[in-house]
């Protein structure tokens, strides 16, 4: 992790859930840090999430969309963070041309911009385990069939093809994990945009019954945020990960009705229902779903390290202690 | 086939070369024709394609890209066939977006212009082999890994990825062709721009020397435009291509140098040389590549009926007849 001293990082989508989480430990370490985020209210970007870190990194405003501010952001940078996107499923079937714009337009312009103007830079690209669609067999490797059940899935497959083809043509490095369920402090928790935990973490808060659609038997496995920066932080620092598709993963699976029986646990009063599944939710949503997560513990020796529970009571208490701050943002 | 006869049907591409090959066929069928193309000057469309049928279709000159054209024009068809593309391998590597914008984001545009205005519309989508990247194995089934090794290729992929999904999703039925080298009369000549075949037979009708890249050992296989033309009307007639992908392909697999040979022998005076491959291009080129098409033979009942050698007589022929069209149009 030496590697991060005095570096300049960029990191897109960095007022974001997992790009500030990415920038505090970066602080750490002690690189020059850029956060380049739309603050769009129905993203993930935050200024909140990074109180703690305001003073360490430079903020700049501008959408992925923007590729004149980009070209020149990416100039003289040693890593770029690839985190910006469109996450929500559903707003991607309502509104699909906005999602190809950011998922895959945009990323091809960064891409083509480091071309032009920053061969040598590193890159990590967060893609999404929603390209598998329905799984064929559990756990999903990497191998898996791509068949994307909504146009986000689409979107990411195309980002994330981008990214390969310029490390393999071009030059460009760069890496790609498939993250799953992602949760933590700093996560969306106004709606289900980002992860459906999220709401749920607010709903537990607020007193309200979480909401378990379907009857409560799909199967997740999720990912603390410390652990996912973990995991981008080896993929941008080892060689043996340019060109490369990792899934993140956890060996901790469990029902949607367990987690609620888990996080219910956790809040005095805490309670869940289970409700039916919203049709244009159904229509989208993928089953039972985690992964093989063999191949980057084989390449770049990452495991998660923090437990659904512990992960569950740290996220829990950082937003009884600033939820107001999330609640009441646009 | 009857099902065509009164039907109206849009051809995007409608002036390339499959297009135009099924205007003319589903004129004998007794449709009735719309025909939207781009008339760029570096693609395929070309009025000469349709000389001989000009009378009986609607021309209307217009992109793709045009999202109130498009949502204009596919209102009351019966069936629309897909084929207007970027088909540029080396083009999608120097203007990346252009080939994003044509191969994915206006088929997104179409699709969403059905789903409000014509959800009844029998949609098919002329897809390409070459999302396949290099082949792990042969002959190349519909579950051989999605690997691209161009931005054509990933785009393709998006744009085939929205037909399947609008499909599930919104009921709009479509079906997925991945074509493989198409040839015949009409295609584009000037340039290898839609197939090296193209400016083959322009250098054999010339008498200049075909030029074969790297050793010549590459395998191929090829389809006749009647035959290709025969899966589309297949494709959008038949239920149970409905949501469905198919290769595209032919059991008459041959290499290069051979069929550099059977071309040569052909017109008299024809000769070709085994070239170096030029750097850009060996970066994206395939290697061998031969399709599995045993799914759309025993769902659809397609096989191809031109073998190469009389496929290739006929094309030759009609260059040596109307060649002058093509070599002077810019």
């Amino acid at each position: 992790m030496d590697n991060f001293r005095g570096a300049r990082v960029l990191i897109t989508g960095g007022l974001g859930f997992i790009g500030s989480n990415l920038a505090r430990r970066l602080v750490e370490l002690g690189a020059q840090i850029t956060l380049v985020d739309s603050l769009i209210p129905l993203y993930g970007g935050h200024l909140q999430n990074i109180a703690d870190i305001r003073s360490q990194v430079t903020v700049n405003v501008c959408d992925v969309r923007d590729r004149f501010a980009m070209e020149y952001l990416v100039q003289n940078k040693d890593y770029l963070f690839n985190l910006a996107g469109q996450t929500s499923h559903l707003d991607s079937m309502t509104d699909p041309q906005t999602d190809l714009d950011i998922n895959a337009s945009a990323q091809l312009s960064i891409l083509e911009a480091c071309r032009r103007v920053n061969r040598d830079v590193r890159l990590v690209f967060a893609s999404t385990r929603q390209l598998y669609g329905r799984p064929d067999y559990l756990p999903v490797d990497e191998k898996h069939p791509i068949r994307p059940v909504d146009v986000n899935g689409i979107n990411k497959f195309a980002g994330e093809g981008y990214h390969l083809l310029y490390s393999q043509v071009h030059g460009i490095r760069s890496s790609v994990l498939r993250l799953t369920n992602t949760y933590g402090p700093g996560m969306r928790v106004k709606d289900a945009r980002q992860t459906f935990l999220g709401i749920w973490v607010r709903q537990l808060i607020e007193g309200s019954p979480i909401k378990v659609f379907g009857d409560g038997t799909q199967l997740r496995d999720f990912n603390y945020v410390d652990d996912c920066v973990d995991a981008l932080l080896r993929a941008a620092t080892d060689d043996v990960a340019v060109g490369r598709i990792y899934n993140l993963g956890s060996a901790e699976v469990v029902s949607l009705k367990d987690l609620a029986l888990m996080m219910t646990g956790l809040v005095p009063g805490g309670r869940f229902e289970v409700v039916p599944f919203p049709p244009e939710r159904k229509a989208i949503d993928i089953g039972d779903y985690y992964s093989d997560f063999s191949l980057i513990q084989r390449e770049l020796g990452w495991t998660p390290q923090v437990d659904l529970r512990n992960g569950l009571i740290r996220t829990i208490e950082y937003f009884k202690a600033h939820g107001r701050h999330y609640w009441e943002a646009t």
